[in-house]
C-alpha cells in the first residue's frame, strides 16, 4: 500500500519551476567537481524525525497527521517501513538511519525488544532488497527511557549500564546484518545535572570503557562500520560531556580511542556550543576526524535544538566546502536530522522541507565546487601565509628555531614584514557573488 | 612616597564590622582545614587591572582617578611600582602578577623595550625584597601591540612570530629573575576572525611549536616554573583556539605538550565558553590540570568579559571546594583579573573591590572547608555510585566487563537495581544552610 | 485517604535543623516588617507541575512516581484534588494555582470539558471550605491542544478563537465560584514562528478585542479578581508577543488595558528574555503594574526554561525588595512555577524541592527587609541624587528648565559638580554581609 | 586635495564583474519598483567608523592606517571633512551622518565645542553645496565624554544634565543649519550599572523631560527633522533603558511623546535584544514608528555589538521587504554605522566594505520588490487569516462578539474549521528560490 498517494516522485525541474514538489537546484546525476551530486551528498533519512515523531513539545502535544497514526504496536512499526521506504523512493533518499526504538517498541523486557527489533529487522532487510536503499548508520537510543534518566554509560546505576551494553550490542549486530556504512554514539543523558551529586571522573572512565567494549565488539563479530560520536554541548542534560569537537578529541586522545572513532557533527550542536557549523567541521578535518553530518539548523536566537531543516545558503556552503576540502565524506553522508515545525504538521510538509533541505545542500554544493575550483580562498590564504614558506618562517615550519635565534632575528631586524589586511569584507562580498550570481 | 595616603592597612574586623575599610571574612591567620586562609588563597594583584587600566570601554574614555596619573614614560612606570606595593601591603596581597607590557613602556624598539623592562624589574626586585611579596606568575601580552592584529603564534607574518618568541624569550627570563611559581600563555589574538583568510592547520601548528620553544628555553635557563596556558572562547578574536579547558587539553595532548602545562582558569572565561567556573576546574582537576586560578565573575545577562570582582558567594564556595579537594593549588593561586567598573573610578574603589572579592572567597573557603569535612556531597556520592563497587559494576571497573557478559547480565536480570532520585534541590538546600547559617 | 503517608507536617526547626523535612528558615507566624511572613508571602503551590506533570522532556519519557499515577480520566482528577490539599496542609502553602486542563480531562467536545470541571469545581470547593486554603488565580490552558498550534487570541482560525473565549469565559466563572483572587493570562501560543506567514498587526488587534471581551465578562458577572498577564519571550513559539514587562506595557497601553492590568512576572522569563528578575520588578513596580509572582529560577547557561525551584539568595532577595518597597504583593503572592529536575522523580521531591524554594524566599524576606529598615541602598541613593534636589536640578524636576536655560547654566558654570563614585563593589559587598552575616 | 588618490569612482559593473572596486548589484539609477535604488536606499555615511575611529578593542590599540591620520587637533577636524566629502563621492553614498564629537574636538570647555563646532560646520556646508551631498541625521554624543559616567538625560548629576542639554541644544541648532532630515537620540549611558544605586523611576522622569524639552527647541528654532531614538539593550551600560522598539514605544507612551519620535532601528542592536532585525522592523512598522535604519550585522555567535557591515542576503531582503511593505523609509534613509574589522586596517577596507554593504542591500531590495509583485506572502497570509474575514471571525474583528457570543458559538460548532500547515518550509525554500534563481 502507499501512504502519500497524492504526492508523485520529486523529480529536478531546475531553479525556475514553481512546483513546489520538484527540486530547484537538486539534481542528482549532475555533475559536480567530478562526482554526481548523489555520491557527493549521501542524503539520508532520519526514521525518529519523519516517521516516528509526533510534532509535541513541552507546552503542547502532538500534532502530526501521519497516514500511519491509526496503527500501534508491531502493527505500527512495520506500517512505519513501508512509509519510510515510499518516502525515500519518493524523494530520491537514498539512505536512511535509525534509533532501536525508532523501528520497534521496547515491549515489557528486554528479550521482547530484541524479539521485536529482529521481526522488523527482517522487513527492513526486504526493503532494502527490493529498493536499493541503504543503512547510512543506526544507533542506540539510550537516552528517552526512564531507566537512563541518570545516563547510560554514566549512570550511578550498574545495572542500568549492563541494559545499555545490551542495546549496543544489538544495535552493532542489526548494523553488521543491515550492511550499515557507520555506528552512531550520541550522549543525550551522558553529563550531569548537577556536580553536587557526580563523580564526573568516574562516568567518564566508564564511558569510555563502554566505548572499548563496543570497538571489541564489532571486531569479533566482524562489523566493520566507521563508528561515530556525535557531540552536543547540552539538552536534555544540563551538561553534556561530548560538548562538542574539540571536547570530545579530548575525550577520546586520552582513552586511546582515537583511532577507532571519527565524529558525526550536527550543524544546530555546533551553534550551541558557541560555534559555527564550519568551525567544528574544520576542527574535525584537521584532525581527520571528519566522519558524518547531521544536517539541520538551529534558530540562533533560541537557545535549545530546534533541528530545523537547513535552508541557510551560507551554512551549506560553507559545510560542502569544508567536505569537499577533506576530500568528501567516505563512509560518512548528509542525515536530515530535522523536523518539521509543529505548524507544519500535515503529511505533505515532510516532503516540502526534504526539498528545501536538499535543494539547499545542492546549491551549497555547486558554489563550493566553483569557489574551490576557482581558488578563491585558497590562493588568498597562501599569499597570506607566505612568509612561512621562507626564511625565519620557513625555519620555524622545520623545527630549526628557538626563542633565542627568533629574538636575535627580531633584535636586529630593521624594517619588520609589515602586516596586510585580512580583508574580510571583500572576502564576504565575495563569497556573496558566487552565491548570488551564479 | 605614598599614593594611598587616606587608606590605611586594612584589617579583619569580623563579619559584623561596619567599616568598609576592613575584611569580614578574610583573616590571614585563621586556620581552616589545616592550613592558614593565607596559605590556601595566596591572593594575588593584577598589575593591569590595578595599576594600568583606565576604565575606558568601547564607547568611552578613561575614567580612572590615580594618584600616579600625572606621570608618564619611564616615570610612570616607576611610580606604579611604588604605588602597587604600597597596595599589595595595604591589603595584605602576598603575591603579584604582571604582563610586561604592564610594568614597561615598549618604546620605539624591541631593544628599547627589553631596556625598559630591565630598569623596572631592578625596581621590582628590589621593592620584593624589602617587602616579602612574591611573583605568582609573569607573562608577555602579544594581543594589544597592532603588530599582532592577526596573531602571535598564530600570526601570518613571520617577523611577528620571531617579535613574539623574543618576548616570551625576556618573559622567561625575567620570571627567573624574579622566582615566578608560574608563566602564564593567554592567546588573546591565537584565534580567527574568519574562516575564509585562516590556515588553521598551520596555525595550530606554529602555536605548538613556540610552545615547545619555551619549554626548551625555561629548561635551558633552568627556569622551573609552572607552565599555564589560560583557556578563554572569544574576545577580542572572535573565535580563540584555547576555548576551554577540554579544548586546550585535546591541543596539549596532540602535540605532546601536556606534561609541561597545566591550566589557568578564570571565571569569567568559563561563563563566556557556556561552562560554570566548577566545570572547568572539575575538568581540569581530573586531568591532573588545575594550576591557578584568575579570580572573577562575569555578568551572565552580558555577552563580554566583564572581569567584575567576584562578590557570588556560591561560585567562591564551588570554586574553593574544587581547589580543597585538588590537594590545593599547589604553586598557583588567586589572581584578582578582576577590574573595578568604570564609574568606580576613584581609588578607594580599589580597596573596595578587592575587600569585596576578599572577602568573599574567604567565605566560600569556610563553607568548602565545612562541606568537606562533614562530607556532606562525598556521603551522598559514595552511596550513590556504590553500585559499581561490587556485582556486575565492579566487573566493569575492573575491565572485565564484554558487551556479551552485560547483555547476558541484563538478560536474565529480573529485578534490576531501580534507580534513586538525584535529590539535587535538597543538595541545593543544604548548600545554602552551609552558607546561610554558618 | 492520603497520598504522602510517610511524610508528617513540614515545621520551622530553625536554620541548625538537619532533618530534610523541616523549614530551616520559613516560620510562617515570624514577623517581619510589621507583617508575618506568611502574609507576605502568600505561597502558592502550582497544580500542574505538583500534581499533573510526569518529568518527561523532549528526548526522554516521563519519570515520575506518584501515588495517583495509576489512576486515570476523572479518577485521576479527583485524586489530584485529594492529593493537592494534602500537600498544601503537610508544607503549610496557603494558596494555589491552575489552569483549567490540569484540573480535568478535555474530555470530547466543549461540553463535557466544561461538565467535567464543574465536577471538579465541586471537590476544590469543598476542599476550600475544609481546609481554608484559597485559590490565588486560575488560568486557561490555551498552548498545548493541538487548535492552538497557530494561537489561540492570535490564531488565524476564527473558530480556535472562539474556543478560547469559551475557555477564558469558563475560567472567570470559575474563578468567581471559588474566590479567586487574579485571573492570569499566559500567551503560550500568542506570537510567532516566522513573519513570513504572519500578520502581526491583526493578531496583536485580535489579542486585544479578546482581552477587553474577558474585562467586560467578568464586570458582566461581577468578578474583581486582579487581572494579571504573563510575560515571557519565547518557547514554545519562537517570538512571544508579551516579550517582557516593558512589551507588555506598550501592548497594554496602545489598546486602553493598562488600567485593567497587571503583572504575573517569573524569573526565568526574566532572564530568557535578558533581564534580572529584579529588573522586571522594578520596571513593573515604578509602573504601577507589580501583580503576582511566578517563583523559580533559570540556569543562565541554558537557553530555554528550566522552571527549577528558586534556591538563589541574591535573587531572592532583591525580589523581596522590590516587592517590599512596593509596599506588599496586594492580592497577588508567590506561586511556585517550579518543578523537579527529571532525575528527581520520587514523591518526596516535591516536599524537598518546595522546602528549598520556601526557605530561600524567606531568608530573602528577612534580609531584604533588614536592608530596607537599616536604609542601606536608599540613604546612598538618596544623597547620590540629591542634586535633583536643589538649583538647576531641582528646576529639571519642577518642569522649569530648556534646553536653553540648562545650556546658559552649563556654559557659566565654571566649577560642575564632580561626579562622585557609583560603589556597586562596596554595595554589593554590603549585601553580601547582610546575606551572609545576619 | 585627495586622499584616496589610488581608489577611483566606483561603478556599477555587473554581478559577473571581477573588479572588487566595483558594484556588482548596486546600480543607483536602476529602477525598482517604482523608484530608482538611490531614491529607495538613501545609503549614509556614519562619520564616526569611517573618519574617527582607529580600530582599537578592549585588548588591542588602534591599527588603522589613515591618509589624515598625521593631523590633530582642529586640522585633523578639517582633514575629516575633506576625505569624508571625496570617500562619498567615490562611493556615491548621498548621506553622511555625525555626533558633534565625530567632527570637532571637544576642547577644553563648552564654550570652546561650540566654537570648534561652528568652525568646522563651515566647512561641512561648504562641501554640502560644492558637492551636493545631504545630512541625514545628526547627534550628541554623551556617552565617551567621562563625564556622562552616570549617564546624561539619566544622570545623577544635574551639572551633567544641563550640559547634556547644552549639547542637545546645539545639536538641535547644528541640524536646522544643514538641513538634516532627521535627528537622532541613542541612549548609550542611558540605563544604569546595578540597581542597587539607581533610582530608575526618577532617571526615566528626566530622561522624558530632556526629550519633551528638545521637542520644544526645535520647534522654536524651527527645526523641522524626524526625531529619532535608537534602541539598544546593553553596552556600554549594563542595562540600558531603550531596550528594544517596544520597550522604546511603552516610554514615549507613557511620557505623551509617540507622536513626536519614531525609531532608528539597528541590525546589531535587534538581535543583541533577542530579535530579528525584521522583527524590530515590523514592530516599528505596524505601531507607524519606523524612522530609519541603522545598517550593519552582528555575529550571533558574539555578545557584543560587533557592527560589522552587512552582507547576509537574508537580512538585507527581509529589512528591504519591510522597508517596502512600510511605503518607504520617508525621510530615512540607510545608515552604515559599521565598521570594518581591526585586522582590516587599510584605507582600500573602507571601500570594499561598503561595497560590500551597499551591493547586499541593493540585491535584498530587488529580492523583497520582487517578493511583494508576486505577492509570495501576501497570498499566503490572506488565505491564511480569511476566517477572519467573514461570520464569527469578521464579528470579532467589528467588534461584535463578546465571551458569551464565541463561548455560544463554540459550544454548538459541531465540525469547526480545521487547521492548515502554516507551511514555513515551503515558504523559505521560496525565499530562497527568490533569492538564488533571480
Amino acid at each position: 500500500m502507499a501512504y502519500f498517494n497524492n504526492i508523485g516522485k520529486v523529480e529536478y525541474e531546475g531553479s525556475k519551476s514553481t512546483n513546489p514538489y520538484a527540486f530547484k537546484f537538486y539534481n542528482p546525476t549532475e555533475v559536480v567537481a567530478g562526482k554526481t551530486m548523489e555520491e557527493h551528498l549521501r542524503f539520508a533519512m532520519a526514521y525518529w524525525h519523519t516517521l516516528t515523531a509526533g510534532g509535541s513539545d513541552p507546552f503542547g502535544a502532538d500534532t502530526a497527521v501521519r497516514p500511519w497514526g491509526h496503527y500501534s504496536g508491531m502493527d505500527l512499526a512495520k506500517a512505519r517501513v513501508e512509509a519510510g521506504f515510499e518516502f525515500m523512493e519518493k524523494l530520491n533518499l537514498p539512505y536512511f538511519c535509525f534509533h532501536d526504538v525508532d523501528i520497534a517498541p521496547e515491549g515489557s523486557s528486554l528479550r521482547e525488544f530484541y524479539s521485536n527489533i529482529d521481526t522488523i529487522v527482517d522487513s527492513i532487510e526486504e526493503h532494502m532488497k527490493s529498493t536499493g536503499k541503504k543503512l547510512l548508520w543506526n544507533t542506540a537510543n539510550m537516552f528517552t527511557n526512564p531507566r537512563f534518566m541518570h545516563g547510560a554509560g554514566t549512570t550511578c546505576n550498574a545495572d542500568v549500564y549492563a541494559h545499555a551494553a545490551a542495546q549496543i550490542k544489538k544495535g552493532l549486530e542489526v548494523g553488521k546484518r543491515l550492511g550499515a556504512e557507520n555506528y552512531v554514539f550520541w550522549g543525550g543523558r551522558e553529563g550531569y545535572e548537577t556536580l553536587l551529586n557526580t563523580d564526573m571522573a568516574l562516568e567518564l572512565d566508564n564511558l569510555a570503557r563502554l566505548f572499548h567494549m563496543a570497538v571489541d565488539y564489532a571486531k569479533e563479530i566482524g562489523f566493520d562500520a566507521q563508528f561515530l560520536i556525535e557531540p552536543k554541548p547540552k539538552e536534555p542534560t544540563k551538561h553534556q560531556y561530548d560538548f562538542d569537537a574539540a571536547t570530545t578529541i579530548a575525550f577520546l586522545q586520552k582513552y586511546g580511542l582515537d583511532k577507532h572513532f571519527k565524529l558525526n557533527l550536527e550543524a544546530n550542536h555546533a551553534t550551541l556550543a558557541g560555534h559555527t557549523f564550519e568551525h567544528e567541521l574544520r576542527v574535525a578535518r584537521i584532525n581527520g576526524m571528519l566522519g558524518s553530518l547531521d544536517a539541520n539548523q538551529g534558530d540562533m536566537l533560541i537557545g535549545w535544538d530546534t533541528d530545523e531543516f537547513p535552508v541557510n545558503i551560507y551554512d551549506a556552503t560553507l559545510t560542502l566546502y569544508e567536505v569537499l576540502m577533506n576530500g568528501g565524506l567516505g563512509r560518512g553522508g548528509v542525515n536530515f536530522d530535522a523536523k518539521v515545525r509543529r505548524p507544519s504538521f500535515e503529511p505533505e510538509d515532510l516532503f516540502l522541507a526534504h526539498i528545501a533541505g536538499m535543494d539547499t545542500y545542492a546549491k551549497g554544493l555547486k558554489v563550493a565546487a566553483k569557489l574551490i575550483e576557482d581558488r578563491v580562498f585558497e590562493d588568498f590564504i597562501e599569499k597570506r601565509y607566505s612568509s612561512f614558506k621562507e626564511g625565519i618562517g620557513a625555519d620555524v615550519v622545520a623545527g630549526k628555531a628557538t626563542l633565542a635565534s627568533l629574538a636575535e632575528y627580531a633584535l636586529n631586524n630593521d624594517s619588520p614584514r609589515k602586516n596586510e589586511s585580512g580583508r574580510q569584507e571583500m572576502l564576504k562580498a565575495i563569497l556573496n557573488q558566487y552565491i548570488l550570481a551564479n
